[in-house]
């Protein structure tokens, strides 16, 4: 039997709306926001899309009016009073409240600022201006609507068949990382792969697959919305956009040296346990952590996003080691270009010497690559950042100078000041 | 949205039935009915299962109580209005109609005859008698019945992620062989593969994937229901059953030997052009053709089913050619045991010297092996024949030792009089 009522009722949307939540986004940015509405409400901030792939011609491959409706749609959207008491409930290992009442109120009253949209060649330069815990929100939403709508442009080429074996291809593909995952002991895993999926449903997909195939390793979603509706912890703590900014907003280079530990004093203040993960690199992690104030130490983990991965492991349990912690209590969290095989070669080396955790991004979400002619759905680097704030552009550097972003006499002067010799370079592959 | 009508339908169900109607069976199983209901239509034959494959117990795997409700299932079924108009629609190039009034109105009535089931060790024994063209129209809805029965006790062991998966996996592996057959130039291919299918809905998969994928590649299927409902063209001619009923029939060394003729003139009466094929294996194909009749040549073609398959078709182009034909305009359908690179092999090396028709069977609708652990999907060789006829055992030789049947001092016999030389043993896959 076809169901009437349903079939008329797809039909009857003008779009397919990609984007159907406002916590259709990673739990990190609503707690980010919430710190940022604490702590720095009223600063102005400019976010901008930034296709680090220009070999993937965005403009040319997707039309401006249906980008537009599609950012259109998004700005429409409100909090649910579904969505409000489930974000409402999410507590601090079952203690108090992870959202306070004064930012949910703001929450549930907003609605996301305009955009500005241009084309410049075959790349769109889109950006987002205004207060920063309101523009903040857009990035993912940003990004996830440009990454489907692009795996749209080639799917529309497709026929029915086609259509179904892409994706059997793509089940078997993953399913087949699963079962490879299945067998590492002790790994504890879970899905930070929003940003650059290939489609909403994609994503549903694989968290469930992950759920199924991996049991009680595999740990969670940062999608507050598939958190929610699958029933599974919502992972998430910080990222580069804080530093990045409180750095901008610096008066003086003896304020811009302190600004990454500023962050985390008024993070430390707010959050407990699994939500104290530091996250080092903005600014290049071994002076970040020669520096880091003695407070620091406690903090439950560390999050290696950037640079060679077993590296920066390394280097943090020698630093856990020179401040008298013990390596074997601490988390260290990977999520940077993660796939099966740099999973269970980073489980191998680091078992036994440091907790581990992986957030697997892309590779889990979007991992087309190989599945159609020309490899027109594999995914790209695209990012949507922080690039000013007040009126001062932001930099970040990380441990790897392929990641760098700002202008060059700023990024010069905050190597100057963040005392960062030499880095080696790592292909971004996503 | 759910549709409550539908999942409460489903529910009503007492059982999920395997097979839902009369013309859900090879298309030459009714073209033979009707050639046996004008010709021999008191006949009394006994057809009975084969379980070849000894290795699948399918008393262990099948509960009796099922397969019974499975089998009294088919029992209840009668010819829809629809699939009678269907069958009397076919017609001869559009000139008169394929199935007699007669015939239709005989069949408009039937209900299969009971069936005889008993467990013996780990195989059950399924035997059907009765008159001869009631009779024969169990054989493949018996088959699909046991062949789903057992993919339905493996698949009933697993999660829904991995029935996902193991789905995706077998479209991926059909779909990788449909792009590779799209290749071969002048192709022409069809389904053969009801009476081995994994499952119903496989194949009407398979046919629908045959299609979108091969264009006019892709000629038809077998199966009279999906031929309806997929708006194709049901494809086939006539089998061993009708030799080796009429060659049990005889009376003496001499009928015997002119038995498989005498299948043929009655076919001949009846039927024309793509109809007019010869399937000369059933007692060595060597010596059916030595002896073959003059007004047998003017044939349309042969189907190669047993023996190795090119060695067939060059007996073919030898007998035509040493009887004066033009072997360029006549038909060689290949039809056992195919798979993608002997389908491949055989079209190079025959294309241009005859024409070439491929029906392709299991490996086109159950070709799972390698999908799960222990390989319990593999397809494997189930049979059902007519074994007896007014109480002569039946005998098949084949161009195969290995697929010979019948009581062995009856083949000595049947050797003896259709002079039958030394056989190559050949492999039986599937």
């Amino acid at each position: 039997m076809v169901d009437i009522a349903t079939r008329v009722w797809n039909h009857k949307w003008k779009i397919d709306p990609i984007v159907r939540s406002l916590i259709d986004t990673d739990f990190y940015k609503l707690l980010m926001c919430q710190s940022v509405f604490r702590n720095r409400p009223d600063t102005q901030v400019t976010f901008s899309l930034i296709n680090r792939t220009k070999s993937v011609p965005l403009a040319k491959l997707i039309d401006e009016g249906e980008l537009r409706e599609q950012l259109d749609h998004v700005r429409s959207l409100s909090l649910t009073r579904g969505e409000s008491t489930w974000l409402r409930g999410n507590t601090f290992y079952g203690k108090r409240q992870m959202f306070r009442p004064d930012f949910m109120e703001w929450f549930e009253n907003l609605r996301l600022p305009d955009y500005h949209l241009e084309r410049v060649g075959d790349q769109y330069q889109l950006t987002f201006e205004g207060s920063w815990p309101e523009v903040m929100l857009w990035e993912i939403p940003a990004l996830s609507v440009l990454m489907e709508l692009r795996s749209r442009a080639v799917l529309d080429q497709m026929k029915k068949f086609e259509l179904q074996v892409l994706y059997a291809r793509a089940m078997t593909k993953l399913w087949e990382k699963i079962e490879n995952l299945r067998d590492i002991d002790n790994l504890r895993i879970a899905d930070f792969g929003t940003r650059r999926r290939h489609s909403y449903l994609w994503q549903d997909w694989a968290v469930q697959a992950m759920g199924e195939g991996l049991g009680e390793k595999f740990v969670g979603t940062s999608n507050c919305l598939i958190a929610k509706n699958r029933d599974l912890e919502a992972i998430g703590t910080n990222a580069h956009e804080l530093p990045m900014v409180y750095a901008a907003l610096a008066e003086s280079d003896e304020e811009l040296a302190q600004a990454p530990y500023q962050v985390l004093a008024d993070w430390h203040e707010e959050h407990d346990g699994n939500l104290r993960i530091i996250l080092p690199d903005t600014y290049g992690t071994n002076g970040f952590l020669d520096r880091a104030p003695k407070w620091l130490e406690s903090w439950t983990g560390i999050r290696i996003d950037s640079g060679d991965p077993a590296a920066g492991a390394e280097t943090a349990i020698d630093w856990w080691t020179s401040r008298g912690e013990d390596p074997t209590k601490k988390l260290v969290i990977f999520s940077d270009g993660l796939d099966v095989d740099k999973i269970r070669q980073l489980q191998q080396q680091f078992e036994g010497r440091v907790l581990t955790s992986f957030g697997w991004g892309t590779l889990l979400t979007n991992d087309f690559r190989g599945l159609v002619p020309g490899d027109t759905l594999a995914p790209f680097s695209l990012v949507c950042k922080a690039v000013s704030a007040n009126g001062q552009s932001t930099v970040k550097l990380s441990d790897n100078p392929n990641k760098a972003m700002g202008p060059a006499d700023q990024i010069d002067r905050y190597k100057r000041v963040f005392d960062v010799g030499a880095q080696t370079k790592q292909d971004v592959v996503v």
